[in-house]
């Protein structure tokens, strides 16, 4: 043991928010507090990113036709996805993939313009851009559970699309549709698994030592 | 409140580790116990994932000439990112970007082969395999800010050197050099804005209401 070791609470909550986390998409009405989603937007800001770039901007949709604007374009995709998906169409226009109505907060999450000015840690690598910025909206989803709220990650648009309809600058890209708010129970197992779309393999599948 | 907040000391674990995970490159040489590092690459399993894809893999590192040539393939990275930084170029190459040699743990994490078989929420955005893994990455990197132990992401590489050193299977690409293990002191801030390379800007400039 180390004297930066968290006592075992504080632990258990890291690991609890981490075991308990699940991509939502069913929610109740309630309002979120706005000192909480600051919270969890600063939860978000905290994390790193290469060459401590801050490679996000979020924006809040607060106008109730701009929600339905993004609704319909998410549901434009999701028609789309299920025709790619060929034989499995039916099965996936049946599972709910988003709860853009339903949530009490929705944001976009893009990455920002003129990325192209920071090299570091990004010349042979340049979508570490968005590794960064999904650091941060892990830390959010963490933050959320820990706060009882459920929130989901849309990523079922066309990004020049949405782009558009907020008047992003040129450069710019929007990676995340989340939908964030209450809900009535959080999902005992991934949606996903619950709904027999997929299961998860175990950890052990994954690891090798020194060579893939 | 909800009931299913997470109790004070719970929440205040999440945000503790939000706040105080660091991007380490400074590390001592104790080994790291083997049932922490199971923990670990678990909360970095539990991370959700676009259609559940689970799209990583982790290789452990433990043989010492194998650790030896990802230095050397980072270092000729770091020179040439010094180069690419032309007037920041004495400045970037005294900074410590890096704790490869010195880390307990080294761990290389991949995006598999065969993504192109999942379609579910990457129709339009395919690199959502990659946000999935830098979740994982990030959970991974809470937890262990948790248990009292440094990570730190490396990215100074060339995607194709690395995996042909790992013996990736074609299709895959490394994403991450994670340098793992205790550290003597965690930064009290981020070690670039220590060392003065740039300044961390306030969260109010990266939100907006319901357009860029």
């Amino acid at each position: 043991m180390n004297k930066h070791r968290f006592n075992e609470l504080e632990r258990a909550g890291v690991y609890k928010a981490i075991a308990e986390r699940r991509d939502m998409r069913h929610f109740l009405p309630d309002p979120v507090d706005a000192k909480i989603l600051h919270k969890l937007l600063q939860a978000a800001h905290r994390a790193g990113s290469v060459g401590l770039m801050q490679p996000w901007h979020f924006i809040r949709i607060t106008e109730k036709k701009l929600r339905n604007d993004i609704y319909q374009m998410v549901e434009q995709e999701r028609r789309k996805t299920a025709k790619a998906l060929a034989e499995r169409e039916d099965e996936f226009m049946k599972l709910k993939v988003e709860g853009i109505l339903e949530c009490a907060e929705l944001l976009v999450v893009a990455l920002p313009d003129k990325r192209e000015q920071h090299i570091f840690g990004r010349r042979t690598l340049p979508e570490m851009d968005l590794a960064s910025a999904a650091c941060a909206i892990q830390n959010m989803w963490l933050a959320a559970r820990a706060e009882g709220l459920g929130m989901g990650w849309v990523s079922l648009f066309e990004p020049k699309v949405l782009a558009d309809l907020l008047k992003m600058p040129k450069g710019s890209r929007p990676i995340a549709i989340l939908c964030l708010g209450h809900v009535d129970e959080f999902y005992p197992q991934p949606m996903l698994e619950m709904e027999n779309w997929t299961k998860a393999r175990p950890l052990d599948e994954f690891v090798s030592e020194n060579e893939w």
